[in-house]
């Protein structure tokens, strides 16, 4: 392995990492399930405690072989790219909805993302700061034009109009005008009714990148 | 049970709260350490598959009972207050790190928090969104003067200095200034070193509640 300004080239195979995402993929999933029970279920303390030596055991299986620190951003020289940990669209991220992005063409973006308890804020309401949490990812993948430049964040605007709903969002982001290294991008995340939240960031290339 | 603008009073006595957060909260931390295992695990994919059916049967044992939807906010009439479900702070969200936060006084606060895998974006970095998260909470109960009155984000603006590392960081927050319904609240976020994001934000006083 070696690493480029953080991103780390891992000679793992497509067909095997293929494997490793259909067997974690699914773990990953069912970790979702279980925050969002942890946080629901009523059973008694009795019954909590149970299951907390379950989970244990189960920590101890996944921990008895693991990267030292976090797990980066990989590729390999078959030109794959993988991002399991990332906060907002990691395959192996339980924190992670996972937001599933698209691309429709470079500089304009969209996802639609159901969330559930786990996200709340204010009652039946989305945190504010998880809207912001999204809206910042998908502003950034479409700063960088669909994965073709890299861009940091330089500043975030949110307005927020009214609470979001936990349920069914959809969210949209476009690149709104570049001058120099500076790219300005709106999004926003909103219901069937429209938009709860708008954004507006500048995101900088940075001067190696030019 | 009824409810106030979404905040729900459920006759709960305390020593059974008590006895509730003896057995979710380390519950929660364990599911937290689940959360980062899955992230980092390097076991062989037929070792992941085993912890997946061992999540599986740990969800159907806590969703035997659970509520119909998310927690919400609840309070009982012996005057405790509990929020398990939220985003950044909620004892039973395994999503929350969670965060700690110390009222000095009415409008100044701060936290430290020590963040791990599962918050990552760029590599080794915190996730700019994540960062976002906690800000607009910390800042939102600095706006609320520890707790005595209600505000909602109006707006909020976050300034990136440079990369947050994970590991340990700080927060503070204070307000800025108060003009008629509006509250301004600064806060930053950084490590060792200095602020990596700093942020500012107006809340508003609604006008039921002046």
């Amino acid at each position: 392995m070696s690493e480029f300004g953080g991103f780390i080239q891992d000679e793992v195979a497509n067909d095997e990492l293929d494997r490793i995402e259909a067997a974690y993929g699914p773990l990953a999933a069912a970790v979702r399930e279980l925050v969002d029970a942890t946080i629901r279920s009523t059973v008694p303390p009795e019954e909590a405690a149970l299951a907390l030596a379950e989970v244990e055991a189960v920590v101890k299986r996944l921990r008895a072989q693991q990267m030292p620190g976090p797990a980066g951003v990989r590729f390999n020289s078959e030109g794959r790219a993988w991002n399991w940990g990332n906060a907002v669209v990691g395959l192996r991220n339980a924190i992670a909805p996972p937001l599933e992005i698209v691309h429709v063409r470079s500089g304009l973006a969209h996802a639609n993302v159901d969330l559930g308890a786990a996200y709340e804020g204010p009652p039946g309401l989305v945190h504010g700061g998880a809207t912001a949490l999204l809206l910042d990812h998908i502003m950034g993948e479409t700063a960088a034009a669909a994965f073709t430049r890299v861009t940091f964040t330089g500043t975030l605007t949110m307005v927020y109009r009214r609470g979001t709903p936990l349920g069914p969002l959809r969210l949209d982001a476009r690149i709104d005008r570049e001058e120099g290294r500076k790219v300005w991008v709106v999004a926003s995340i909103g219901d069937e009714e429209g938009p709860t939240v708008e954004a507006e960031g500048i995101f900088i290339i940075p001067r190696w990148a030019t």
